[in-house]
């Protein structure tokens, strides 16, 4: 008894940006406009995405107020969550609504409604999905993102010069996508010059490697009936919530586990996708999930970035939207609007400026909810591909998951020594932390991981041997020792540089 | 291509009540009981019902935190709220997923964690579900409930004190339960002393007739191959999110929309069923509930209760767990502990005083999400009933669908006649209301309906013509017109009391 297809019968986005709009007119703007593409005025579903409306804007009960000022009050309606990637999962609990059969046709509308608090406030409220014990720590999503863009360059032998330089390809080519890019907030392209004067965040990450705070929202209508696209695959893994218990700082594995699910249910494999649109909150997530997906292999995603590859001219164009980093990122409607941008690419219902080189014929959207743990991927192609393939499908696509770390025992040693992973100063730390705040992510000598603070403007060494001690607020504090290996700094600058070089491949 | 069947493979509850223990570990706790009842270390899915983690706990992110809490990070795991019947919602949105073939084993835990704020900070909290335009009025659920219940009272033609006779009556059935139930937080008989004793939240009903605030979790597991009991029909409508907008204040078109659905996917009719729990979040909901499921004629179900006919020895026991009044509402984990109660039951999972006097067939629970406008209707049978009916089926089941009533224009007229559907005095009105709060609900004489505020200790008398004034703060004040009814009063008391002894028929 195989389950119904799933098609996409109508998309919609609402500008993105700032806008005065309150949020369930934002929602319903979407809705109707993808309602009236499906040429439906009813549907039996709704499935409503937003992160965290009460806190952004003291509503609750989303579901309802949508319907309601859809004029469909009747419909069952539900809000989904799934952290930043709560757009994609409201389309996964909608596509199994409609793929069981139960369900013809299913609204599925995502967005959030940001701008309306300072941006202290919108930080606190996004950061309440990071774990408690690494929150304590005064860790912010900018953090715990720079941790893991300073793990990169260790593990594949980047000096920071070069990260930079990845880094800053990446924003620019997003920002020259916005700038096509009607719906983006920021339609504007974006010079060298002007990233590298942007103040950093948490280095290496400066300002415009940070998705912006948007207000905005994505509307798709599913149907099991008819639509010009098909969703093909879906994929949905969580990981750890605490960054420093993953077995790895520089894949997601939720990305790996759901982008198997979702080529597996395809019958497609990497090397056939067209186009992505990958969740890029952080330049740097763009390129480690062009690896995660399989588009590039681990370690030579930021070559891909410098070499082109990934440019809308490249061999698998990424985020030609402008992705969050210049579409913006509601973070309730970043997953859907994704979904919405490949379908228009798909069904050729864009500016032709904004077309890629080839007529694409199989889309990717990655979605990553927290701090790449809670992961969503889904395959778009368009309708008229037969649903089943003509051949046995076989997988080219067999990523490494890495086991978690071990956790701590419950009682913490008072002193242990270790080497830290990453380090990173975050330049307007959370109220009651000192900035700028030294937070590092360091492996004990008992296998385990944490964040620890140090104190000092400049990090220590990834690599470098540390002594990890509790201080009296339960938390970490980390010295780095001194090593024999400190005579040998420039000689491993070289090593490292002629590894990039030879874009070496490691996958840790 | 039928959709595949989907079983209740695992049930387990955490106890009800004001609890040390975070979210997380409550939700994990039922989880794991659940799962190992299931016999499963691991499911590909994890649904995860939590109405407001984020304002009750500062925590997000839950469905990531509950998958890696359980060590079952990497399976696919979301978190759903409908509002107050969030553990249905969610329940049902695994309901499809496994329906679908798509998933096998899906995990649905539901819980909430409320007694970590003040009452005031948690009735604020609670109150983000009711509609903008009438918390700005300082509606809260227990006002709009006080209102809904004067209005059956005069609709039914039930004197002031009938309906508390019939209120107390819930409320120490559902005490009388709750004695038995060894998960419930008022493991007490009540007395009819001790309700009367009882202050006054917004007349009519007593502290008594509300539930608490609770602590707690529920899970269940869902599985496409075996189980005791089968998931046989589910029901899911809306209703507008303006209690004003509805065409009936005595009846929720989303409970009776809801069950159409449920009654129709199970083939089974309201005379079928042999139990059900129903949403009691205040007394005066599971008699209206009783009327929408079709177990009891509209006007009929207040009758029924002094009748004794939903005791756990009547003709259609109601809440054998105690409900939500004596087992306590954590409201993201009500929807789904009131399918774990029918599950137990049916399996006869419970302790054999807590045995119904037939071996029950069918189950019914029902859930209210919001002020009655997300409901939910679930239908649960034991797995050896056959999946399909020998017979075509017949629904004997028609209730009314009320329609909205028209919506005011946009510029509210600043004077404007009409007549008083309900009114109550809010003792505790939110911060910033006078206290007690007169608040009333009135029709217009252009059709539409709105919220008012009253002076006075007395809140005047329903059916009563009433002139509305906008105030300067956009808010309607009424007050009642000297009428030539008023002579008539006492004989309007010995004809409600008249069609009460006659039990009338009137679905308004």
């Amino acid at each position: 008894m195989p389950p119904a297809p799933v098609y996409i019968a109508g998309a919609a986005l609402t500008s993105f940006g700032k806008l005065d709009t309150p949020l369930v007119d934002l929602l319903a703007q979407a809705a109707g406009a993808a309602l009236q593409e499906a040429g439906l005025s009813k549907v039996d579903s709704v499935y409503v995405g937003v992160m965290n409306a009460e806190e952004f804007t003291g509503e609750g009960n989303l579901a309802v107020a949508l319907a309601d000022r859809l004029g469909i009050s009747g419909a069952a309606s539900s809000r989904v969550e799934t952290a930043s990637s709560t757009g994609a999962g409201a389309l996964e609990t909608a596509f199994f609504a409609v793929a069981s059969g139960y369900r013809k046709h299913a609204l599925v509308v995502a967005g959030e409604k940001m701008t309306g608090l300072s941006t202290s406030q919108t930080t606190r409220i996004l950061a309440e999905v990071i774990a408690g014990r690494e929150r304590a720590y005064g860790a912010s999503m900018p953090a715990l993102a720079a941790l893991i863009a300073g793990a990169y360059a260790e593990a594949h032998g980047l000096d920071r010069k070069t990260l930079s330089r990845v880094l800053c390809r990446v924003a620019m080519k997003n920002h020259a996508r916005g700038a096509l890019n009607p719906y983006a907030q920021f339609q504007k392209e974006l010079s060298q010059e002007k990233y590298y004067a942007s103040p950093l965040v948490a280095d290496p990450l400066r300002v415009f490697d940070c998705a912006p705070i948007t207000d905005g929202a994505a509307a798709v209508v599913l149907s099991s009936q008819n639509g010009l696209v098909r969703l093909a695959g879906m994929g949905h893994a969580t990981d750890s919530a605490e960054v420093a218990r993953r077995g790895s700082l520089i894949s997601f594995n939720s990305t790996r586990q759901a982008a198997m699910q979702a080529y597996a249910m395809a019958s497609v494999n990497p090397e056939d996708v067209d186009f992505a649109e990958v969740h890029d909150a952080f330049t740097m997530f763009e390129v480690i999930g062009s690896e995660d997906l399989g588009f590039f292999a681990p370690g030579r995603g930021w070559r891909a970035v410098l070499d082109g590859e990934t440019s809308a001219e490249g061999r698998i164009p990424i985020n030609p939207s402008g992705g969050l980093k210049a579409r913006g990122h509601p973070v309730g409607a970043s997953g859907l609007a994704q979904v919405v941008e490949a379908f228009w690419l798909l069904v050729g219902k864009v500016d032709p400026k904004r077309r890629l080189a080839r007529e694409p014929q199989v889309a990717l959207t990655q979605s990553i909810g927290g701090l790449g743990n809670n992961n969503l991927v889904t395959i778009l192609v368009p309708a008229s591909r037969p649903l089943y393939p003509a051949a046995p499908w076989q997988s080219s696509f067999t990523p490494v998951i890495h086991p978690p770390r071990p956790a701590p025992s419950a009682q913490l040693p008072k002193e242990i020594s270790g080497r830290l992973l990453s380090a990173t100063l975050l330049q307007r730390p959370p109220e009651g932390f000192p900035a700028p705040l030294g937070l590092g992510l360091a492996e004990t000598s008992q296998g385990w991981a944490t964040l620890a603070h140090f104190n000092g403007e400049e990090p220590p060494r990834p690599g470098a041997s540390v002594s990890l001690t509790l201080a009296e607020n339960g938390l970490y504090r980390l010295k780095a020792e001194k090593s024999l290996e400190r005579p040998l700094r420039p000689f491993r600058r070289w090593i490292r540089r002629l590894k990039g070089a030879l874009g070496a491949y490691r996958d840790e």
